[in-house]
């Protein structure tokens, strides 16, 4: 039915072809402008292919093995949710979730985490304990900065302990994995951000911030990786009415960072903070996993900085952020943004933000099993979620002088003859093909009756197949098959001829210290960086 | 916030658990219903997990090594495409497209197969050849019947080969990895039934149906699967205003099928069916494509069905789609689901349908380069699409017996000790685990500073772990860790004492032989079924 509908349009239509600009102008309409098509994803998503999809497999790949590492098995949710799921989760940021449209029965959002339908899971089953790795992707309607990473369709990589278990070891386990992570990554030059939910809302509370305003005030301190201490006292005091005295005092804590060991040193022996019940327990918390930390050995990558808020509301103990060098705006950025002539532009000025990111939520599947009038299931849980089209865009540019080797294929059948009787040998590689096949060998051949040599080898080397397997007219005739490897370094050997019967045998044997495909490849070649 | 708005509900809220019924009675409402939340996923959809989500694990694995055989490259696009990019591409199939809500910006749809964003890829970046593969979820507001893998979200695995190649040589190797994929997953019982688009276009045309109307005429026939020939010839006449005596012609050819070379030989010697152009092309092509599924091997598991039309507009030439005892309804279907009580009831009585199916599509890439105003650019296409969804039911029937490894767990690390002194070894296990990790291999603890032993051996079995170290309180102080193999046919070995810098190796060695996760195994079990 299009075509017949196309043949009735101009042969010149409009194009839209920028990712992130739609323009019109009247001259560019066509009359019929029914079937003006833009061909583009839409705003903030894109498609992966090429050797960006093969350091993307290496990234899953990796962190996958990790998360099975730690005991971790997957699950599957689906893509979107009930509306009434994901409402009064994400604070301010619950304007960025995606709705579908009401087109008859339920009204559901797409994912805005992995987190939320992670507890609507357990509570829905009453699962008592689960360490559950889940790689998918989420959705959010922010302003897309395509170059840093930064999407409204994105993977997450997340794993997430669940269980009433003694204080602070799933924690302490879950920075481990980060570390673990990001190093196995090739990602060396990082930090861990650590605070704790309680610490900080008990210094809201000692600064005179009352209950109902201390995720708002949250918020606000959470900009402060981003933004001057001036502008966040300002939203603090003028945007969300607290005094200037309590900013001032918020200011004092929010300063500090240092080791957990110097940070925790100074807190514990503030005693009007101490007094405070929250902080208090807070404390004891990061008194607790500093044994932890110390024994899986990685203290040095962590900082206490009581300035990290994490934006979500369902936070509850601790929480962290890793962030590298790339993670901040460059200096000088807000200058440069204004300057800049586009959006585009000005995305140039912003810092990938946090690479990983998690923290502790107790109350999130409770939320669930109350709200739906179940009785009280009290599951805490504690996680960790990479950021991998952050760490894509690091990887990215640390393996752009990499040759990453395309398809997995190993042998490439060839079929060399000519003369009048020449038939070109088609079905017969296709038989040669379906038993390597059967054999689980990778294995292509040009889709052509009868190929020239050359056409042939050009194709070989585009696979990146390691050996060829060659129908010559005469040898085959006899009954035997040449197997020769490819490349420039055998340009001059002439391969081996091995009788037709015992081809896939020979094969195996040759391709037993070279097969591998890009995927491997990359891993290797990310992890070693 | 959502915590203190609960603290002031009744405590008893209304729910609803059921996946596919939404009920609402007055009494059951409460006052303030603004909390009331489902506990559910949304119709149509499900969460997978536990060993459901391993045999799945083991069915991509298997495919994707099947794709990657044959040369594929995966590529990923978004979940969502411009609704624009969708429209016109899926006849009557249209309504089950999923809107996004518009919130400003551009109007989007959820994916509804993978293979129209697979055109747009190629036309949008002139992809002159590419064989990809793609494992990803799409989306259709269909009637769900979950237990026959009919459902709204659902995974295809495709497979597709661009580029402009000599004819059916594509063609023969997507019915080649047809064959490979399903008996690779243990289904032997299989059919694929193929018919060509030209040769059925031919047959409307002389049984006097007009162009315009030969889309919707092959829609009514694609029910022959699930419908008797005298309601589809009742769609044809009354419905969509054919004579009885185009209906009937139609309805003599319908019915013919049997192997590739009995109805190529049937049609090819039909004088009134040859002298239509699109026919004999078809046929041509029939001719050609017998050569290579004979060189595959893969004859007797086709069929030329003649009544196969598949719903889809875009398809041009071979169509096939392979069907297995489960996919038709079951005898006296129709009247069992009059009967039925409930909606639930009735899908008992549908068949699970086509469990893969395929096509070549010609036009669908050149149909978007012209939309969007730029040059026409024909890249014919032919792919296959594997239901997974539906071969999971099948597969989950056969595996039901076997006891799938839930963790790809290997060590459980363990403490045993006493006393007033005994602090149970926490760090220091966790040392251990972390050496471990180091090395790549999968390791467990108790998450419990002191834990008894029995609790530990039952952590440890519930991991599936085959080995577990073991810090014994004196031979740990004197630098031993115990190596013990675990399971029943073990309970009477002791293990062997090991100097704790070596324990890296000593388990290394130990799994050698043993080192396996859940996949591997039922990757092994359904390939032997």
């Amino acid at each position: 039915m299009i075509n017949r509908l196309l043949k009735r349009l101009p042969t010149r239509l409009f194009v839209t072809m920028s990712q992130d600009t739609v323009s019109t102008s009247a001259a560019s309409v066509p009359k019929n402008n029914k079937l003006q098509v833009s061909l583009k994803t839409p705003k903030g998503t894109k498609d992966w292919a090429d050797s960006d999809m093969v350091i993307r497999e290496a990234i899953f790949g990796t962190l996958s093995n990790l998360f099975k590492r730690h005991g971790g098995v997957t699950i599957d949710t689906p893509v979107f949710e009930l509306k009434e799921i994901l409402a009064g989760k994400y604070g301010e940021d619950s304007k960025l979730i995606y709705d579908l449209k009401d087109q008859g029965g339920e009204l559901c959002s797409l994912r805005y985490d992995l987190t939320v339908p992670f507890a609507r899971y357990i509570a829905m089953n009453n699962v008592p304990t689960i360490k559950r790795y889940h790689i998918a992707k989420v959705y959010r309607r922010d302003q897309p900065a395509m170059t840093k990473g930064r999407m409204r369709e994105f993977y997450q990589c997340d794993f997430d302990i669940a269980g009433n278990y003694e204080s602070m070891i799933p924690d302490a386990e879950c920075l481990s994995i980060l570390v673990e992570g990001l190093t196995g990554l090739g990602i060396k030059d990082f930090k861990i951000k650590v605070n704790h939910r309680k610490i900080l809302d008990g210094i809201f509370k000692i600064s005179g911030v009352k209950d109902d305003d201390v995720r708002k005030i949250s918020s606000a301190v959470d900009k402060l990786d981003k933004t001057p201490w001036e502008t966040v006292k300002k939203e603090i005091t003028v945007e969300k009415g607290q005094s200037e005295e309590t900013a001032d005092k918020i200011g004092e804590y929010v300063k500090l960072n240092g080791t957990l060991q110097e940070i925790y040193s100074v807190l514990s022996q503030d005693p009007v903070l101490t007094s405070n019940e929250l902080a208090k327990q807070g404390l004891e918390e990061i008194s607790t996993i500093m044994n932890y930390t110390n024994a899986f050995g990685i203290d040095s990558y962590i900082s206490f900085d009581l300035s990290l808020a994490r934006g979500l509301d369902y936070y509850t103990g601790l929480i962290y952020e890793a962030v590298t060098a790339g993670s901040a705006p460059p200096e000088e950025a807000a200058e440069l943004k204004k300057k800049a002539k586009s959006e585009d532009d000005a995305s140039a000025y912003v810092g990938v933000g946090s690479i990983a990111a998690g923290g502790r939520y107790d109350n999130l599947v409770n939320m669930f099993s109350q709200a739906s009038g179940r009785k009280s299931n009290q599951i805490p849980c504690v996680g960790i979620s990479f950021g991998v089209e952050r760490i894509f865009s690091l990887i990215k540019q640390r393996t752009s002088s990499a040759n990453i080797k395309p398809t997995a294929t190993q042998v490439f059948i060839m079929a060399f003859g000519g003369g009048k009787d020449w038939t070109g040998f088609l079905p017969e590689r296709m038989k040669v093909a379906k038993q390597l096949w059967n054999a689980g060998i990778e294995a292509e051949y040009v889709y052509k009756s009868k190929a020239n040599p050359r056409k042939q080898f050009e194709s070989a080397e585009k696979s990146g197949a390691p050996l060829a397997v060659i129908l010559g007219k005469e040898e085959f005739l006899e009954g035997k098959l040449r197997v020769k490897r490819l490349g420039q370094e055998f340009a001059n050997d002439d391969g081996e001829l091995i009788s037709a019967d015992k081809i896939v045998d020979a094969v195996k044997e040759k391709l037993g210290s070279v097969h591998k495909d890009g995927v491997d490849e990359v891993t290797r070649l990310i992890r070693g960086l």
